[in-house]
């Protein structure tokens, strides 16, 4: 018997799912997963039936119920508090990064949807001008942090892969989908990432997903 | 001498900054505020200058340097424990729509821009679909939260006007700002949180400051 369940969406696409569900692994949850296939016409139903909140993550963990996947990251650290830096220095720089990725990039966001059926497209040749903005942004945020803190390790803050890794964890993901060229130092932190056990296995589920599952309202932005 | 500062924009426009420095009184850190004014010519040079970040509000509290308000309210939350429900179930619920007013709501932030010399205006006659859609969630979510967490006091977990009390208050003050009918016990909310002494005092302020701060940006969204 689990302690609880996360609701989450279709792997190859819910970049929210993807945050919510490794900082439940990280934590050592024991909850049921239970997916709901996004952009099909009974989605907005199924979801309804299974989180209060009619969104995805949705974690209920004994009698708490979160939704959101910063939430969802607090509620793990109040529980594995190494999701978190110690140092109060870190902590504040990795909350600040993971609230500016919850609610900014939305250029990135739109023009280039999480597609882990994607992977190792050629280069992009052109982006926008606001998504070339969120880019560069980003890779000074990782610069940052691995310059500062991460000397002990290939993640943000060294050793610990932790909440803030896992919020940029569907931007690494979208970097080498859509070919995007980093910097030497966030380059080589994005390859970390996507070497995480945990990346792995939410990749190899990923590829095991019903084809009925892909949708057309995601594949067609290129 | 404090021991550090907050840095914030106009007040009459900063929805952000209102709920930064909300969470910063709270918490009672004895900072100096440092104000940009907003959409001036020079504006984006003055927060270069004040915030590393380039972004307001930003805060820096001893050898910490914490930007974005949800990140600042969990520093403050680290340091006057009270600014979250304790109940872990209601401190979840607390968590959660934080994080979704923190994210979400762009039809509503997008077309009902915070104006603090707008209060009292007439009744709204009619909003869009989607800002429909939000006034109706937030509604909704405020009504929860006093039904289920809200006994003892006037504000969404009761007594206490903590962190997501602050998340709201800019959203209190638009629904005022722009006649927007809410149910009985929502509207009794927004009312609480308008009459909290903090508001008051961000109001009075925001109403002393230089006329050449009205920009017209903000001013022309009716």
């Amino acid at each position: 018997m689990a302690d609880g369940r996360l609701v989450i969406g279709t792997r190859r696409y819910s970049s929210w799912s993807l945050r919510g569900w490794l900082c439940v692994q990280l934590a050592g949850l024991d909850v049921v997963e239970e997916i709901v296939p996004l952009a099909q016409e009974d989605t907005t139903t199924r979801i309804a039936t299974l989180s209060p909140s009619g969104k995805v993550p949705y974690l209920e963990h004994w009698r708490v119920q979160v939704w959101d996947s910063l939430a969802i990251a607090e509620y793990c650290a109040e529980i594995e508090p190494s999701l978190w830096p110690s140092d109060p220095v870190a902590r504040g720089f990795a909350r600040s990064v993971s609230a500016e990725m919850h609610s900014g990039f939305q250029a990135l966001r739109q023009s280039m949807p999480m597609n882990l059926g994607r992977e190792n497209r050629p280069l992009a040749s052109v982006v926008s001008e606001s998504v070339a903005r969120d880019i560069a942004r980003i890779d000074a945020l990782w610069t940052e942090a691995r310059d500062r803190f991460g000397a002990h390790g290939p993640y943000l803050f060294g050793a610990t892969f932790g909440n803030a890794d896992a919020m940029f964890a569907p931007v690494v993901s979208r970097f080498l989908s859509y070919g995007i060229v980093l910097s030497p130092k966030a380059r080589r932190y994005a390859e970390a990432v996507r070497a995480h056990p945990l990346l792995a296995e939410w990749y190899r589920d990923a590829a095991t997903e019903p084809k009925a599952w892909i949708a057309a309202r995601y594949e067609s932005v290129d």
